[in-house]
C-alpha cells in the first residue's frame, strides 16, 4: 500500500504553529502571537518565562485578540533532585504550570524531565525519580484537562537536561504512567530524534501517543546543539520523511517550527524569521 | 546469583590498555609506548596518523622494545559517500589500515564508520553504504587476521562522523555481516553509549562480541563532545557499573584509557597524565 500523501501546509493555518522560542523570545508574547497572525500561523506554543502566570488569563485573551491561538506550553521543571525538597518542589512548580497552561487554553505541557540529580552517576535511579515525578502530577492533570507530553531529548543532554532520550523510551514511559492512553502522550522533534536507528518503529509503536510534532534542522557541522539550530532545509533532516512517519500514525496536530538559534536567526528580523519558516514549511517540511 | 566481582585492575598492566589519543599525539609513538610501560601500561592502541603504514613493522619493533603491545588500531576511513569512487576508495584505505594492523600485532581495527554521504539526508542509505562498505573487508579480515571492531559513537556525530550510534545497533550489524561472530566484533566506549536506555540489555546482548572497552568521562556541562573529553571520575558516568556489565559478558580484554582533552588534558605534562589515569582505573573505574 502506498503511502498517504503528506498533509498540504499551504494556507492551512491551523496546521502552522510557531513556538515563540523561534524569535528569541525578544518581544512581549501579544507582540509575537500578532506577528505569528500575520505570517500564517494559528497556533503559538509559549514558554514559562515569557508570561505572568497569575494573569495568565489575561495573556490569554490577548493572544485570543491577535488571532492566534495557543497549541502547548514549555515546560515542565526538571525531576531528579538529590533532595526530596526540591523533588517536591519541582512538583509544585509542575502543578502551576499545568493550570497556567489551563488558563493559556493550550492542549499540552511540554515534558523536559531534566537530566541526572545533582551530583549523582545513577541513570537509572535519576529516571526512576523523574517517573515518580511525573506520575505525581496526574491528579493535576486529571483537573486541569491539559495533558502532558514527553519530550525526548538529545543524548547529548542527558547529564544535565533530559534522561528520556528516544521515543521507545517515551513510549514505554507513557505505558507505565497511562497505560489507556488519556493523560501523557509524546512530543517528537525532529532535531532530538532523527539519528535515532528505531526511528520508523519508534513512531509507529507510538501511534497516537504523538501529540506534537517540531521542526528545525540539525546543521551537519554543528558544534553546539543547544543555541546552534538550523532553519529548515539548512541541515541534514529529511523533515517530510519524518513528517509522513508521524502523520502515518494518524497525528493531525499542527507542525511546530522550534529554532534556537543565537547567532543566525535570533540576530533576524522577526518577519523576515516568519516568512523563512513559512516558505520553509511549504518546500522541505 | 550475585555478579561477579569485578576484575581487580592493580598491578595488572596486562588489564590496562593506554589509547595514545589520550597524550593528544605530541611524541613519536616510541616514546608514548616507553611512557605507557613505565607508568604500568601493558597495551597502547595508536592511531594511523601517527606511524609510516609503509613501515609499520619498524615502529612495531620500537613498541616491543619499549615493553608494550599493540591492542587495537584506530580507525577505518568513513564508509558512505556521494560517490562511488570515494566508496571504493574508503574501503581501499581501510584494506590498508587492516594490513598496517596485521603488521602492529593490533588485535582489532576499529571502525568508526562514518555520517552521511556529503550533501545527503538519507539517513537509511548512508547507513545501508556504510554496511556495503564493511562488507567489502571481509576478505582482507580474513586474510590479515585482524577484527573489526564497530564502535558506536555517540548520536551527537551522526551527521558528520559516525551514523552507527548505539550498541544493539551495533549487535545487528555484526550479526548481518558476521553471523558466526569470528571478524566483527564491537568496541563499548563508555563515552558514546553511558545515557542509552538500552544500555543494560544491550551489553549483555552483544555478549562475545564486545572486543574492546574505552574509558574516559563525560562532564555533566560539556558544551564540545569531540575534545573535552573528562578524566574518569570528573563527569557523570558510573565507569565501574559499566565495567561490571561489560566483564559479565566474559570480557578478558584490557580496559582502554582514551581521552580526548584539548583544553586540559593534553596540556598537562604526559606522565601527570598516566599517572592520574593508573590512580583512576583503581579508584573509578
Amino acid at each position: 500500500m502506498a503511502p498517504a500523501p503528506l498533509r498540504d501546509l499551504a494556507d492551512r493555518p491551523e496546521l502552522r504553529c510557531l513556538n515563540t522560542a523561534t524569535l528569541g523570545y525578544r518581544e512581549p508574547v501579544a507582540v509575537t502571537a500578532q506577528r505569528a497572525a500575520a505570517a500564517g500561523f494559528g497556533w503559538i506554543t509559549l514558554w514559562r518565562s515569557e508570561i505572568d502566570e497569575r494573569q495568565a488569563a489575561r495573556d490569554a485573551e490577548a493572544i485570543r485578540a491577535a488571532g492566534v491561538r495557543v497549541r502547548s506550553y514549555c515546560r515542565t521543571a526538571y525531576l531528579a533532585h538529590a533532595s526530596e525538597a526540591a523533588r517536591l518542589q519541582a512538583v509544585d512548580e509542575n502543578r502551576r504550570a499545568l493550570e497556567a497552561a489551563a488558563a493559556l487554553g493550550a492542549r499540552e505541557l511540554i515534558a523536559v524531565v531534566g537530566g541526572l540529580a545533582e551530583e549523582s552517576r545513577d541513570v537509572d535511579g535519576s529516571r526512576a525519580q523523574i517517573l515518580r515525578g511525573l506520575e505525581a502530577l496526574m491528579p493535576a492533570v486529571e483537573a486541569t484537562g491539559v495533558r502532558v507530553a514527553l519530550e525526548p531529548l538529545h543524548p547529548f543532554y542527558a547529564a544535565d537536561r533530559s534522561l528520556l532520550n528516544t521515543i521507545a523510551q517515551a513510549q514505554a514511559w507513557c505505558e507505565t504512567l497511562d497505560p489507556e492512553g488519556r493523560h501523557f502522550g509524546i512530543a517528537v522533534d525532529a532535531y532530538h530524534v532523527w539519528w535515532d536507528p528505531l526511528l520508523a518503529a519508534s513512531i509507529a509503536g507510538a501511534g497516537p501517543r504523538i501529540r506534537a510534532f517540531h521542526v528545525s534542522d540539525w546543521l551537519r557541522h554543528t558544534q553546539e546543539p543547544l543555541l546552534d539550530r538550523g532553519m529548515m532545509g539548512d541541515g541534514v533532516i529529511d523533515l517530510k520523511r519524518l513528517r509522513a512517519m508521524v502523520e502515518a500514525t494518524g497525528f493531525d496536530g499542527p507542525v511546530e517550527v522550534e529554532i534556537f538559534s543565537r547567532d543566525r536567526w535570533w540576530k533576524e528580523d522577526p518577519d523576515v524569521v516568519l516568512r523563512t519558516c513559512r516558505e520553509r514549511l511549504r518546500t522541505v517540511c
